[in-house]
Formats: structure tokens, sequence, C-alpha cells
């Protein structure tokens, strides 16, 4: 089964910014980069990372730490944004999706690239304008914003569950900076109770 | 305060076998690394890793990464025992220690240095005979079966925990291998219903 696509013609250098996507999991992993010029994201490649045929956790462990650190030596990207749910079935199942997510960092942190991650609620709002949107509904959409040709599309779902994190992170990163400070005087006081006399 | 201790006299390549204890933490991470020659365990060095005072959380991951790399690449382990709890207190929990877990492993894997992990309990069970014992115990036992002077002694216990998962490690690898084989003819039987004819 086919399991990556390069859909880019441009070289690396000729972007702004390069953004890789990664949704980690024990079983398969996703990845998707979009290339960044001005304002506008372009789908640069997507894949899956197949470790289920793996029986050795370690074995599954090393295969993404060296395929992340791969992609990431390939594709040069400046940044990663990373799929992480915040809540699951157990600890145990937890403990391996932190493990997972930790090798796929460390691939990313080895080479300087700054990590930012997002829950799937969020990235499937940006996405689609809806926090509980399937992982169809999901993939309709990047078909559409960033015209993918239909037959580059990989049956796995976690390709394009990968990109939307790299997207959700292009919205994210290039809207106005959000102000941190209190909205109104009101609110000031009640943080600052001790700054007011 | 103190964070590490240099016990070795011998340089690295006297050894039969170095191994390399980790606990690993999300505020602190303790490590130790013992040499074996015949059939005797010898301590060469133990520390920990400070990581509560930093607050951004890939900095944590990234400096476990780097610095247990770092710890690998100076004293060059042939295998590495890892203290890994496989029950916690909550999944946010479990999340951040797998990816404590993950970053280290991703540091010993990317020098193909092979990984065993131990549950607390047989840690304990295997340095002090009681599965329950205290941190200050397993200490204790460590000081008497390593010969470590007093005055080297970390106060921070993680340090001597990792230094009982590296001797575990010892413990397990160097005594006769279990027979996995079945145990008696009824049992083949039973595994192998079609070699009997």
């Amino acid at each position: 089964m086919r399991n990556n696509v390069d859909v880019s013609t441009e070289s690396p250098r000729e972007w702004d910014k390069i953004i890789i996507g990664i949704d980690p999991g024990t079983n398969v992993m996703g990845y998707g980069l979009i290339g960044v010029k001005g304002k506008k994201p372009v789908i640069i490649a997507m894949g899956v990372i197949t470790l289920s045929k793996m029986e050795d956790h370690y074995m599954k462990l090393n295969h993404i730490y060296q395929r992340v650190q791969g992609i990431v030596d390939h594709y040069l990207p400046d940044e990663m944004a990373i799929e992480a749910p915040f809540f699951g079935k157990n600890v145990q199942s937890m403990l391996k999706l932190g493990r997972a997510q930790g090798v796929a960092m460390a691939a990313a942190l080895s080479r300087q690239v700054p990590i930012t991650e997002y829950e799937p609620r969020k990235i499937k709002m940006a996405i689609t304008g809806n926090g509980g949107a399937s992982k169809e509904q999901v993939r309709e959409m990047l078909v559409r914003i960033l015209n993918i040709p239909r037959e580059q599309l990989l049956p796995q779902l976690d390709s394009t569950d990968a990109l939307a994190a790299a997207l959700c992170h292009f919205y994210e990163s290039s809207r106005p900076v959000k102000a941190a400070g209190p909205k109104s005087w009101k609110e000031f006081v009640a943080r600052n109770p001790d700054k007011v006399k």
C-alpha cells in the first residue's frame, strides 16, 4: 500500500516557512508538511509511518524516532505542530501514547525545531469550524483548502489528520496576537488587588 | 547542590559491560552507572538531572534528551535499564511521564543502546528482597552491595533509585535463563496439537 505522497515541485528553500504536522499513535503515525509563501499555505507532502507490524515496543519507538528525524532532515521544517489528546481511555494507553509523542518530539528537538501541540477538537474546529467533525470531514476540507488532487490522497486518514495539525498551526501562528493583558480596568483590579490603593 | 558523582577510577573499556540505570521523572531524573567485571558489579557514577526549575515543558524534554545522550556518549553503556511504573495517579501524569520516558529512550536508541524496563516493585525486590521497601532502604542496600563511600551519596534518592535499576538489570541478565519451552510432554501436546499424530 502507498504510504506517502510528495506533492511539492518547489525546492524547500523557496518557502517562507515550512510546518510539519504530526499525528502520533502507537500503531500508525501520520505526518504532513505544508509550505507557506506569503500568506498562502501549500501542501508539500504527507504520509504515514506504519508501526502495527512491529511487535517489539522499543523497535516501534526507535522506528518513530528515526523516521521523524529522517523526514525533518529531508524537508527541513521550521516548526512542528503535534496533535495531542489530553484525555485517553486509561493510564496504560496514555503512557504508551506519551512515549510515542516523546520520541517524535525528541526527533524534532534534536534538530532545534520548536513544537506546538493542539488538542484534536481545536484542530477540527480550525479546519472545519466544528470541533466534533469526523476525520472524513477534515480530509474533505483539506482537499478544498489546499487543492489536493484526489488521486494523491492516501487511504489512511492519519495522513490528513497530521496535515490538519500543520494547517491549524499555520492559522494560529499567522493570526493577530491576542492581547494577553486584562480586558478592562475592572478585570485589572480583580487580578491585582495589591496594586490598587 | 552537588548533583553528580563519578566514582570510577578505571577507564570505560576495562569493563566487560556497562549498564546505565534511569529513573525518569518530570521534575527530577536520576541516573546511575555500574560496570561489570567478571561477575562483580562496581559503581561508576550516579547523578540527577533537575528539571523542576524549567517552566517550559519542551525545554524539559529537550534537556532530558540532551543530558541522557551526553551521559551515554561519555560513559558508553552497553545496556539501559529504566524504572517504569505501569500505573499512575491519572492519565495526565502518565502522559507526561510517558513523554519523559520517551525522550530518554530516544537518546539511548539513537546510540543503539538496548533498553529493558522494570517495575519499581521488581527493582526493590531484586535489591532488598522486599517489593515494598522504601527508597532509603534501597539506598542502604546499595551502599553495602556496591561499597559506596557514604560521603559520595547524593541527597536526592532518585540517583540511588536509578542505580538500583541498573543493578536489578545486572542480576536479571546474569542469572541462568529460564527454560521458555514446555515444561512437560502434556504441555507440549496442548501447545502443538498439529505436531502430534
